[in-house]
């Protein structure tokens, strides 16, 4: 047979993996740094925990998983002969596949309420899975990287979550803009343009602005069945991008009050990348319910690298009512994007090893290979070609695997007890003891 | 509605993950350092790759996914009329869940192998799923740990996997006995018995030796047909466990020699943990073909903590022919159990932040926000109480979290540029200054 992987997943090679690695374990240390605990939940959920909290399309989108055994026994006559796929879906399946971390977390936290201890800070790095037509950018497995805090509606933890963006992408070398905004700030808008009611509306079209510019957006909201003067003063309000220009009523008054005392926690920290008010910013239509956060790269033309913000009532589904929270989450693939576009990656990560010990006889190979222990000791990797090979097809395998190092050891060598290191990129090569072996491949 | 886990699946709260993650990262390391690197598979695969290759019974076990969509519009009616629930998964269900790493790991070798460069060493640590029925200690999606060389022959690989079971398990701290045994040797054995046609049931028979005693297993193989002497001369051979004693017909010498030359490559190695020659070991019906391995804990009764081998023809299936390779395997959760119950976890792993900042008033919740930053600047885990509340509740927040430390700070240290430092565990309080403070943090 011809094998082949399922429509829209992904192997990662070793030095994808290692790339990928590389971020998310840079993302967990500013993560653990800042308090926030690992969490991880299972890949299946029951059904009745996945249902209707995504929306109709979520659903649709959800990976269910067939009862084993035998899963029709108890199912309807009528149901099977009607071919009703939806309407037969309960009575086959009763699990399905994480499809965010949002709603696992909600149920952790219902579940273990009195276990846990407010304010709760967790994160979590696992994939999840949509059954989404796969296409360029877009796969039916990917990873989620989360950060939340529940329990607590202090504006510290908005302040605190976007020093770990600043951080993780100063750290990871993308260059960002880091962009805050108050739900209530816009719908504080839309009061006093006096078009409350089409706030949600509103929303979506200004989130449009980057792609469709100011004409377009205008037209938008006018199809809302807002009014020319309206929709001309949101607009202008918009790009003003002032926030001290948002007082103008008590919702964005609460907005501005919000965004200014998130402003106000990290006014010594110091930003390498820019944290700024940006009024478009409206996270679509998501449960958030306090501030809005967003990360749009600025070297590179891509889309935002994670968003977030606060939402009231993430529990209250699973019967923990009232509890606040607020948390980020990370894009990783679109990271790993731009990591590869812009080489940020550091090559060492494309060295298996630091050095390919290579035999010349069956005696080296064993002195190689107790060589290798010692450098290994020592945490460097390293390895030994595991056989004795002619010499080109030895340093054919070290230039494939992109080793630097090769340490040839022959009957001179071994009696000598020393090594010929050859450093592949420039040819040279030295003879070394033990301990300058170690101290160069460190 | 009241949130409950799938059956059989688990939750890993802050504690529980972080301990797991030390066991990974542990292993992780010594991997690394032996030049394996990581690869990862996808969750899901297509139900080609993974039926027939865990037998009957695996294929029952395996998790079917559901298509999405319509997915009874090309269902036959005669099938769904009969309810029969086995011949209805093909028309209904084209992907599965990982069932183990291995096919998973054939398939990418088998797919990839023009980018592959041999010897390939892979580690692997991901979840798979099992419909098997839940019990203690059985879940339906736990942890596999597998590292792998393919390509090769040379019994250097063994000799290093199981300096790498003898590296994870001293330093994780739990005191092992490595067995090694090789299938041939075995085979001989029941040549040399009279008995090559028992082979398997001989296996099967002695693999419970630890279980059943001496009687037991040669009322088991009695009843596969042997001659009391020929039992009781198997019985012997296996109990006397002197390696030079298997040199008796062509088979076993394979399997002395083999044994021998493992045993030769880590002469001056120095194992912490006994690498004992095991002939009962049989490692089942499993697709070995050369050495076997396990791990058994010496201080704790529990089965085995990892096992492996070697195995000539794992790519075969998907049309890769004649690629041996050698793995081996670790326990996650049963690693997990025996570090839990020798209390063999770093104790600060149960600290989720080395220190809480205290605030007495709004002025000093800023202040310490700006320490904690400087504080996590070096890479120390600090947290701050989000808000001005009363010093009981803070120190019982820090109590219940198992944070070593509180740091205190007033009207009084914030105008002296200081902070009160208490001990939690002593109630010891001093009063210090910033870099006094990342000293004893640190």
């Amino acid at each position: 047979m011809k094998p082949a992987l399922a429509k829209g997943t992904r192997d990662f090679l070793p030095l994808q993996a290692k790339k990928r690695k590389y971020i998310f374990e840079l993302i967990e240390k500013v993560f653990l740094t800042y308090g926030y605990q690992p969490l991880e939940t299972p890949a299946m959920e029951n059904l009745s925990t996945l249902t209707g909290k995504y929306g109709e399309e979520g659903d649709k989108l959800l990976f269910k998983i067939l009862n084993s055994g035998d899963y029709l026994k108890d199912t309807t006559d009528e149901v099977l002969q009607e071919k009703d796929s939806a309407k037969l879906i309960p009575q086959i399946a009763e699990k399905g596949l994480r499809y965010d971390l949002t709603v696992p977390f909600a149920r952790v936290v219902a579940m273990n309420q009195h276990l846990i201890h407010f304010p709760f800070k967790r994160y979590q790095i696992q994939n999840v899975w949509r059954a989404d037509k796969p296409q360029r950018g877009r796969y039916r497995e990917f990873y989620q990287c989360d950060a939340d805090v529940v329990g607590s509606t202090s504006l510290m933890y908005e302040a605190e979550l976007m020093q770990i963006y600043d951080q993780v992408f100063s750290q990871l070398g993308i260059a960002v803009e880091i962009q805050i905004n108050h739900r209530a700030l816009l719908e504080g808008l839309a009061v006093e343009a006096g078009c409350g009611e089409q706030f949600t509306a509103m929303t979506i079209a200004l989130d449009k602005l980057d792609k469709i510019g100011d004409e377009g957006v205008k037209q938008e909201l006018l199809k809302t069945g807002m009014q020319e003067e309206q929709a001309t003063w949101i607009l202008q309000k918009i790009k003003d991008k002032r926030l001290h220009e948002f007082q103008f009523n008590e919702k964005s008054l609460l907005g501005y009050t919000a965004i200014q005392k998130v402003m106000q926690f990290n006014k010594n920290y110091g930003f390498q990348n820019p944290l700024k008010f940006e009024p478009c910013l409206a996270r679509g239509l998501s449960y958030y319910t306090g501030c809005i956060f967003e990360v749009v790269p600025t070297a590179i033309q891509m889309g935002s690298l994670g968003g977030g913000g606060r939402y009231d009532n993430l529990t209250g589904v699973f019967g923990l009512k009232n509890i606040s929270g607020v948390g980020i989450s990370f894009g990783a693939d679109r990271i790993y994007d731009v990591m590869e576009e812009e080489n940020l990656f550091p090559d060492s990560l494309s060295e298996p090893v630091k050095g390919l010990f290579m035999a010349l006889d069956e005696e080296s190979l064993f002195y190689c290979f107790d060589t290798a222990h010692f450098v290994r000791n020592a945490g460097i990797p390293v390895d030994v070609y595991p056989e004795v090979a002619k010499l080109q097809k030895q340093f054919g395998y070290a230039e494939k695997m992109k080793i630097p190092y090769a340490i040839i050891v022959g009957d001179e060598e071994r009696k000598s007890q020393s090594y010929n290191l050859k450093e592949l990129s420039t040819g040279e090569q030295t003879k070394i003891n033990k301990t300058q072996l170690l101290d160069l491949l460190r």
